[in-house]
């Protein structure tokens, strides 16, 4: 090799690599044009009232078309068409392989397997592989904020008055639904085998696998237009809580299904001991991810916040920061720990709303809100466009007609045995009961989404797991279009009330975007439903109130006067400065949990819309609900001065009456005394 | 290959994957941990008022620290320690390789070369190298906030006042720079050739390469601290400007030196047709990105806010994203079409901030400087947190002492071929001459930084080049802690005034956190340097004012009314229907490109400091300058109601005015007439 070759070489070396970080770009840049055209036809949509197609379904459509685009329409354009070399070896595939060139060694890492007769066109495909990128990218940078901000906006008051029913239908339900769903498709996978229509091995764990994957729902759209009709608060909540606590239960659900491993030659039969070592790692991830999630939330608050020096909230850049990076760190201290990120992260996100929120300067949680919902927001987006695209050029997609169907009937089936007979087991205990048509609604609402794909595009190495993915994505497809966009027919069809439209042109902005924000205070009987858990709730209250609030946050009774004589040297050191000069009366931002008005009224002045609206209603009995008629609205929107029992007191006051006088109270005070 | 082999491999496979994902994982966490620990520090440090280190500093002490423990404290974790498995083949190495194992094809991809002596431990190695990751990463992912920050948070009232310096310093200066550091780097690299310490090639493009990649200048801990004493404003803007400028210079100049490529056998010898292909390649790169960005930023602002629609700012969150998106799209689309991304997205970012920045709906603004804020002070702490590991875990170092301290007598020698000459040409020209210390303070102030380690690590194939990552990474960490520390020190030795630091103590906020967005607006002579560049200034202006502004925002005078009547149909479609309404006196938020005010005001209302500390001072005088004595202030802060020709009569008049008067000018208006 002499100079001149040697220099050519590194010109072709140099000119590669130009070209591959060219290529790099263009890939970006396609997501991220896609990412603008997408926001664009939305702003056009949300202006023109468009309410049949939600943006993320909107992400999709684009992706599809630009997947058609770069599959079919794009000549290939590789710049050597040459079929690459090939060395043979006699051992299975390594993940990491040694070339030696005369003497130099270079290393290569494992791709993955490619198709006999694709082996001509290994560089032709490069861009469409490239563009289908690594899973990784998914669970570990989009997954996490997604995830968060469910946890973090997640309405405390709806979801803990729910949170039984929640409970019921996130767990149990979803096991439910991924066992049905997985014997089901046991029997189409059999009949396929009957048929000849099966190619390659699909076990039951398989099938169980993919139950899990696609008991995973993802109601965004619905939740949006919810949202945007004020539909029913309590379904609402039992939607959201159980999207986002199902998501979690699947992902450890399918972690267990796989860590279902029967030793040995006897592979994928039934084995009791297999089975119970797959519900214990079900507990064990589960608790663990759960345990990990709430103590980093409250970890932050106690570190950042209990520290001599508070004086964080002079720089909102670094508290915004550190929320940020801690919440993320939460997510890989899971990963890496072997627990489930995803779990903690929500758990996280939970317990951050509940007490770090409170601890951040108004500045910094405005910042936080801001920054979560952004890249919510992109992340979800990028997620569904990817969806769309992923659909064409995606190398290994596995259609089976008979599966598909199948699939398509047993997430029926699966959903149907979830919500009907657990709804009816709950109306026995619940004082509100789940009307008929709430249930219709919560088993139409079952859409597939963000979670579902993400599961299933971690592992697409064999050829059932091929199979699951391509089925995966077209149920996405379809659920998101035909359900999310037929919500707003189903509502008016099932006779579901939705609460005053405030009359929107009378503003200039009519619209909030804050998909997950609006708490929708209409629908009747709002609290009806607390009593059935409130002795569950009155113990965490005190605990919380007494306890881990003024520990945690600035707020609540000095630990001094809580926690029993003996402790008082503790109590004294764990107590902030701030929290003596609230002694009496006690403030208390914690009426979120009961009565969470505090909370509304914030949500209420980001959309600036329903209070205005509502408030023009019943004014006379608003007035009569401020209580002592003092001015309990300090600055920022959240009420002050109100003890917890005044709280609790009123809440059993008001338990009967309507949305209105709710409505109503939750504006005047601010319109009487400012 | 039964059916239990296949089983127990698919095993393996799995245990393998999910170990990769939990050192993914890991690796990630610990990014994020020492970014955590970083702000813990930095905020500790704030608190204390500690100014001899900066973040970066600080990050990158982290980084080593860590470094330093993963390679050396952590014994090898690799779960299998056996050799890979190597294949030969007589050909170069390929970027891509086929394996053949008993008929299936895997395909795999060029990692790296690696030293015949660590073949052994390439399992070993794996952490660290999955720790060291790609380039590509910092150039597309981690650069884009960082530069688009600098341009759209660029105070653009003494940055156009001192253009001709800056533009004179960034491109000559860093070509000189380039070029001295180059020749002097041959002759250290012809000296180690003499005696032998070189033990491979080193050409002398190389020394040129190095040349350019070590004159981006990045002085943002020097800044920081100007900022936080408020130093000079014309020192300020000539630092910033310039390390803004010639980033983009380096840049380019680095890819023309790589398109410096002699054809032929003769290679690396001096080619005059190669040379002027290279200098039409860096006028080409540079205009064409200029171009682009240029473009974009005003595309961004036509496109979206020319709309008939125009009701974008009812969706504050889609504004956000779409100005996010629009602004990396610039970066990516310029790097996809062979131009140089920084240039591109750097001047979207200053045109973004004049023209659509304008659109923007109050909360947007908000929004989007705030999202910008925190993704810049993320990934330059991410970057020299990166520093500080690469330090310890990057593989393939070389390290020579000849060559490290060559290049640090050449990197002074290079500023000072710089900063001297240059100063004394341009103070030929200049009315407000730059005095000899702020001459010493610029040559002081030449800090590399994260534009020196991207350009450095984009390649560090052979061992020239491997041999100059080591030595900037060595400049880097030496000038950030030794230059940046002696900031203080340096100023007060010099003599440099510094402005009154407003009392503090009686804020409960002393600092603002803000980087690079407060204004400095102390230093005398403030605008004594503006009549240099008016003549080019009032042409633009005008055009700016007249035609560019009207058509791009809501501000300014109709179209109809500046063009010539033939060209009316096309100015009454161009122009947007507020514009009509402002026709008299016509509304202007220009003054800031002369006179800046509103812009201060709006940054003086984020630090909330200033702007009381000053108003103390002088309070009859500003308040005689609010000239009309009519409330000029809009709500949001912004100069309303004044025509750009008082704009430019009242800067003539203010011309020698110092800065006190400035100071309360901006103030009072608020105080008297709120």
């Amino acid at each position: 090799m002499n100079a001149e070759d040697s220099g050519m070489e590194e010109l072709a070396t140099e000119k590669e690599a130009e070209e591959s970080h060219r290529q790099d770009s263009v890939n970006l840049l396609t997501f991220i044009l896609l990412l603008t055209l997408t926001i664009l036809t939305i702003w056009l949509f949300k202006h023109r009232r468009v309410r049949f197609l939600h943006e993320t379904g909107l992400a999709m459509i684009y992706g599809l078309l630009v997947g058609v685009i770069l599959r079919y329409g794009i000549p290939s354009t590789s710049y050597h068409h040459k079929t690459p070399p090939s060395c043979s070896l006699k051992e299975g595939p390594v993940s990491t392989l040694l070339l030696n060139v005369s003497g130099k060694f270079f290393e290569y890492t494992l791709k993955g397997e490619i198709n006999s007769h694709e082996i001509h066109n290994v560089e032709q495909n490069d861009m469409l592989r490239k563009v289908t990128f690594d899973p990784e990218v998914f669970f570990n940078i989009l997954l996490p904020p997604i995830i968060f901000h469910a946890g973090y906006s997640l309405k405390k008051r709806h979801f803990f008055r729910n949170l039984g029913s929640i409970i019921t239908y996130a767990f149990l339900g979803t096991a439910i639904s991924c066992f049905v769903i997985g014997n089901l498709m046991y029997g189409v996978v059999k009949l396929m085998q009957a048929i000849g229509q099966l190619t390659d091995k699909f076990y039951y764990t398989d099938c169980l696998f993919f139950g899990a994957v696609i008991s995973a729902t993802d109601p965004v759209t619905v939740l949006a237009i919810f949202n945007e009709l004020h539909a029913d608060a309590d379904l609402y909540a039992l939607l959201f809580g159980e999207s986002v606590m199902n998501d979690a239960v699947a992902i450890v659900l399918s972690s267990s299904i796989v860590a279902y491993q029967p030793s040995g030659a006897n592979t994928h039969t039934f084995d009791a001991a297999a089975f119970f070592k797959s519900v214990g790692v079900f507990l064990g991830i589960f608790s663990g991810s759960f345990a990990m999630g709430a103590v980093t939330g409250v970890g932050t608050a106690l570190i950042s916040f209990q520290f001599p020096f508070t004086k964080l909230h002079c720089f909102p850049l670094l508290e915004t920061a550190l929320f940020f990076l801690m919440s993320w760190s939460t997510f890989l201290l899971a990963e890496a720990c072997g627990f489930t990120g995803v779990v903690a992260v929500l758990f996280c996100g939970i317990t951050q709303a509940h007490y770090t929120h409170n601890n951040l300067s108004e500045e910094s949680t405005k910042r936080t809100k801001q920054l979560f919902e952004v890249l919510h927001f992109l992340a979800e987006n990028f997620i569904f466009s990817y969806m769309g695209l992923a659909l064409f050029t995606f190398q290994n997609h596995v259609f089976s007609p008979i599966f598909i169907l199948g699939a398509f009937l047993a997430i029926f089936i699966g959903r149907a045995c979830n919500i009907y007979p657990l709804s009816f087991l709950l109306n026995l205990g619940r004082r509100h009961k789940i009307r008929g048509n709430i249930q219709h609604m919560m088993m139409f609402a079952g859409l597939r989404g963000a979670m579902a794909f993400a599961l299933a595009i971690r592992d697409t190495a064999t050829y059932a797991r091929q199979m699951m993915f391509t089925t995966t994505l077209l149920i996405v497809f379809f659920t998101v279009w035909v359900f999310g966009g037929g919500t707003t027919p189903m509502l008016s069809w099932l006779h579901i009330r939705v609460g005053v439209d405030p009359d929107q042109d009378l503003q200039q902005c009519g619209d909030s975007f804050q998909v997950l924000q609006g708490d929708g205070a209409q629908g009747e009987g709002l609290s009806k439903t607390k009593q059935e858990s409130a002795w569950l709730f009155r113990l965490w209250y005190t605990f919380d109130h007494n306890y881990l609030k003024p520990m945690l946050t600035h707020s609540g009774p000095p630990l001094t006067t809580t926690l029993p004589a003996c402790c008082g040297p503790l109590a004294r050191c764990l107590t902030s400065p701030q929290a003596y000069e609230n002694q009496e009366p006690i403030p208390d931002n914690d009426s979120d949990l009961i009565l969470n008005d505090g909370d509304l009224t914030l949500s209420y002045g980001d959309t600036a819309i329903t209070a205005n609206g509502a408030s023009g209603v019943g004014g006379a009995d608003g007035t009569s609900r401020t209580a002592g008629g003092a001015p309990r609205w300090s600055l920022n929107g959240r009420r002050s001065g109100s003890t917890s029992e005044e709280a609790l007191e009123r809440e059993l006051d008001t338990r009967d009456q309507d949305l209105i006088s709710r409505g109503t109270r939750l504006v005047f005070p601010i319109e009487d005394h400012a």
